[in-house]
């Protein structure tokens, strides 16, 4: 495809999407009823005096919301704006088109009702009160496209305050993927985490999500670059992320730059930007490499140059095989955690869930493009809730 | 009907009620997607990379949000739990269902999409924090059963914060309704709301509201009685509830009780308790008297007592004639409002509302049992949007 060609087409999905966002009404969720409601005897039954018979069996028992409203199935998509998508720091008004997405995506996906919350505010510590008092409204919490390292402490201090699941899906879906991804790709090139040589690029809210799950699995060997370079015990503890892999990579404490690191690698993860490796950088690899170039829409290394050298290729493009997209995690996750009236997340429910993912691809149907399931198998969504349900 | 049948009425009307909020799925309302998702084509447009574009406008453009989002429907019905129907201080979460319920009228009545939206933080100051931070999520904000006297600052505070109308409608939605069915009762017995003496029983926010709203249209002789008795120049001023009434009502200082001020009175309207009249009440007002009783379920005054003496008698009971109901208010309002894309509403606006509901009654419908329309008829919401969307 020459430069034009792509100019050329992404220009073309750029206008469907305005028109597919307009029309025929702007946006792309709106409110239904689900309850009949066209006479007096409804409006009676629906609210006043007859909606206060509901609101009564929840001041006796909390739990009564479950049964009298719509908050057993309810997501709050909540974000500040501060990094979407590849976007950055938009703002929470323009972030709205892409939480109504997720809105979509949950229903669509596990029929989950969303409602997507933008909130203007920056400031990790008003933001974490301001979501922490909305906790009536939801059954659950999908924070969304908060940059890092602030997400971290947000995640965390709502966890510790919210008696309602919270989840960061940049963070834990994107980890869950790839943790499911790999443990496909470590089958087919019969290799076992707890040996393989990892080299991360990109050391974020994703990044460092899919390192601590990696390491929960057992992986025992990350070398993980962020922009200013490899992360190793030279490095200020600047923040918590950096913290996190000082602590728990690069053993060896190993200095050099991300194409010295490529040398001898099994895998290759990448949660940052377009083309930082080249193509000798893949063939430096060890054999039966396993290259995971995840930033959208351009990749690390072109697909299909990696896959020249590397058994197994997978990024984040729907128009490539492999994709890793992290619609095959959250919607089954939060089914799951709702259907258990969840309080809580743990590491151990993100592991099932990514070995769920992974089971999707049988053994007969396992190869190197095809390490996981497509985002529109039905059997993904039931088989992840039915995971993280047992997990609760 | 006997005192056993109105328990076994209420009982039968609970058992329903409660059957209707949990079958077949628990609560009322849910999200609908509303473009096609059926295919990989589909999520790039409706996600990841599509997404992109209505964002990068937005960003351009912040009022491509109304373009490209659902925000310009969107009505964030909003509630901390702390003055629920009749119920009082019930909370937040046990709250949801009325909530919901408002979110179904809204859809109902005028096609509006509703987030009812539950906050568990009932102290004024931070509670408006918190909802100010909502204004990318919504096109307007409609508070709804918050304690007074918190209810005034709240509302006053976020209408100088935000760029979007907030509305409290049981202030407002009920002021304008009986403004409307005010206006129509003094055409019928022929009296000018100039010269009327009109006695008010509740002196909250609602009653505060209707009290200005009468006084904005021309009232001039309002004695008010709050659960402590008259409000007169010697009570303390303890909220701005009682300063205003002090300020603007009982200019000759009357110091007796209701049964004292009933006496030659052409209008009493009771936002307040059950029972607080008695016949003897009704019967010494003026020639021609208005009655309006609202407290519900059970109203200050027997209704079918008060006709006995009364020219024109409304309630807020949907069984019996002249049904005060906010619903004849709020859709059409918001209506207005969102179609205007209108950044605040003004005093004048709520009498244009009053107005446009009452001339829904035609001359030759006008009667003492028909004084408001009924609640489903379509002509209101249009009828009340353009009056709104003129006063903008």
């Amino acid at each position: 495809m020459t430069q034009d060609n792509a100019e050329e087409r992404r220009a073309q999905l750029r206008r469907a999407a305005l028109e597919y966002h307009e029309f025929p009404t702007p946006g792309k969720i709106s409110i239904a009823a689900t309850k009949q409601l066209v006479n007096q005897h409804d409006l009676a039954l629906a609210y006043s005096p007859g909606v206060a018979a509901p609101c009564e069996e929840i001041v006796k028992d909390p739990n009564a919301a479950f049964k009298y409203t719509s908050r057993g199935n309810l997501v709050g998509v909540i974000t500040n704006g501060t990094a979407v998508l590849g976007l950055g720091d938009i703002g929470p008004l323009a972030g709205k088109p892409v939480m109504e997405g997720k809105a979509v995506l949950f229903k669509k996906f596990s029929g989950i009702d969303v409602f997507d919350i933008e909130i203007n505010e920056k400031d990790p510590e008003k933001l974490v009160e301001i979501i922490a008092a909305l906790e009536p409204t939801f059954g659950g919490i999908n924070l969304e496209d908060i940059k890092a390292p602030d997400c971290f402490y947000i995640e965390r201090k709502l966890r510790e305050r919210m008696k309602i699941p919270v989840f960061h899906d940049d963070q834990h879906g994107t980890a869950i993927v790839v943790l499911a991804a790999l443990k496909n790709s470590l089958k087919l090139v019969k290799k076992d985490i707890s040996t393989v040589k990892i080299v991360m690029s990109g050391a974020g809210a994703a990044g460092t999500a899919v390192a601590r799950l990696l390491v929960k699995s057992g992986a025992k060997n990350i070398i993980a670059f962020d922009k200013d370079g490899v992360i190793n015990s030279s490095c200020d503890r600047n923040d918590e992320m950096r913290s996190w892999f000082i602590d728990h990579s690069n053993a060896e404490n190993f200095a050099g730059d991300l194409h010295q690191a490529m040398s001898g690698a099994d895998v290759f993860i990448g949660v940052s930007a377009p083309n930082v490796l080249v193509e000798a950088d893949i063939a430096a690899m060890a054999d039966k490499s396993i290259v995971f170039a995840l930033a959208n829409p351009d990749p690390e290394i072109d697909p299909v140059v990696a896959r020249k050298y590397a058994a197994v290729v997978a990024t984040g493009r729907s128009d490539q095989p492999n994709q890793i997209n992290n619609v095959l995690a959250f919607p089954g996750i939060f089914r799951g955690l709702l259907d258990a009236q969840a309080h809580k997340i743990t590491d151990d429910l993100l592991v099932a869930a990514a070995i769920a993912i992974a089971d999707c691809v049988t053994p007969s149907q396992l190869n190197a493009s095809f390490i996981v399931p497509s985002v529109f198998d039905p059997q993904v969504v039931s088989k992840v809730a039915a995971a993280v349900k047992q997990s609760v």
